[in-house]
């Protein structure tokens, strides 16, 4: 793998900088890492369904006025971004309970909720990314109140415009982890990737996983469904 | 112990139905315990210090306006007063970060906040009073956004003057856990206790802790703390 020019190794992507300023070149590996990087594994072809899913979706959100980092694939498995400074917070927005919370709070995975549940984690690794609220991130001085909001307010126009993608493609977004940016300009857009390795997604006829608990949970064909979602996506 | 019309034991309190419908006596044990009941003791005069204490913070709250569940205190450990339906939250408001929120967002105890840290918990033992947020408790069944945004509100006006009337005793008003309950009428009202078993509070000149930090982290006076706490509030 050429490291010329990486400025960033993460567990699943790797970053590099690119001739334009501003620019990076993101690409998908294959690695596949669960419980906080306890479970480990290599998923071969799991980095380019993850790149084609996550730009179907970062188009998708871009089309309905939504801003990401995203500019445009270059190979099967390399986005062109934006470059951003990291806002370390994870949003995540839940459409039922499931798994570990669904655990915290003693109630059945999956269960069915009035509204939508939105959290928020402070991404630290050593910290094992510890749920905070609001109040935390602006003591923190992560962001301040004003731009938590506007966090908020888009992560729910996303989980809006997302649930119907999926639904388009017989696929209930269980739930979904986001985070944020800040642009060069100083604006906050969607950044990371959504795929199956940070959301929930069951078939909606036959509640089927197809997202990264069957690797978590050593259910089979996991490859297999991520390729799946990546094909029903395609067809649409 | 009498235990006639004895409605319900908690870990620290006694609670007994009285001959008026829709009050009860709170009796004031004198055990502490800690680390959600791992770590017990008996702390002999406890229970009058902070039903005395609690009687001169629910007092200062209804002058104030806020409407809590005390009636009087009917000796020197019990109070009368309204009978609630529990709302299994705990609200905890922060003016400083310590304890478990300083060790869980990875900054040094004390650390100050330019902003107050309102944090939720589910009450629940067996899921060890989980931190939650106003989503989850909604989705939860335990309340309604409204109801929600209400009870942040109150605890922010108890929050100023809790921190009012312990600077007058010198005190610093570090954090505090406080709940509410449904009245007969439908009513939000603050209940529970806030007492140095429940607040961190610190001597405002010398730092020295003045709360069951001294029982939980085996400093010695553990009693005559609470009781300096006591007789400073009395001389206001």
């Amino acid at each position: 793998m050429d490291r010329t020019n990486l400025i960033f190794e993460g567990r699943e992507k790797l970053i590099y900088s690119t001739d334009e300023p501003g620019v990076v070149r993101i690409y998908y590996k294959d690695d596949a890492t669960a419980f906080g990087g306890i479970k480990r594994a290599v998923i071969k072809g799991k980095g380019a369904y993850n790149a084609r899913i996550a730009a179907i979706v970062f188009s998708t959100l871009e089309e309905a006025g939504i801003k990401t980092h995203f500019i445009k694939s270059v190979s099967d498995r390399e986005h062109l971004c934006r470059k951003i400074s990291i806002v370390p917070i994870q949003v995540i927005v839940r459409n039922r309970l499931a798994g570990s919370t669904a655990r915290m709070l003693g109630v059945a995975n999956g269960t069915k909720i009035p509204n939508t549940v939105y959290e928020l984690r402070y991404n630290d690794d050593e910290l094992c990314d510890p749920m905070i609220n609001e109040h935390h991130a602006v003591a923190l001085g992560l962001v301040s109140y004003e731009e938590m909001e506007e966090m908020m307010a888009v992560a729910a126009r996303v989980n809006q415009v997302l649930k119907a993608l999926f639904s388009k493609a017989g696929i209930e977004l269980v739930d979904f982890k986001m985070e944020f940016g800040r642009s060069l300009e100083g604006e906050l857009i969607v950044s990371d990737e959504i795929s199956p390795d940070n959301a929930r997604l069951w078939d909606e006829e036959t509640g089927e996983i197809l997202d990264k608990d069957r690797f978590r949970h050593d259910l089979s064909d996991v490859c297999a469904s991520y390729k799946n979602v990546m094909d029903r996506l395609l067809k649409i």
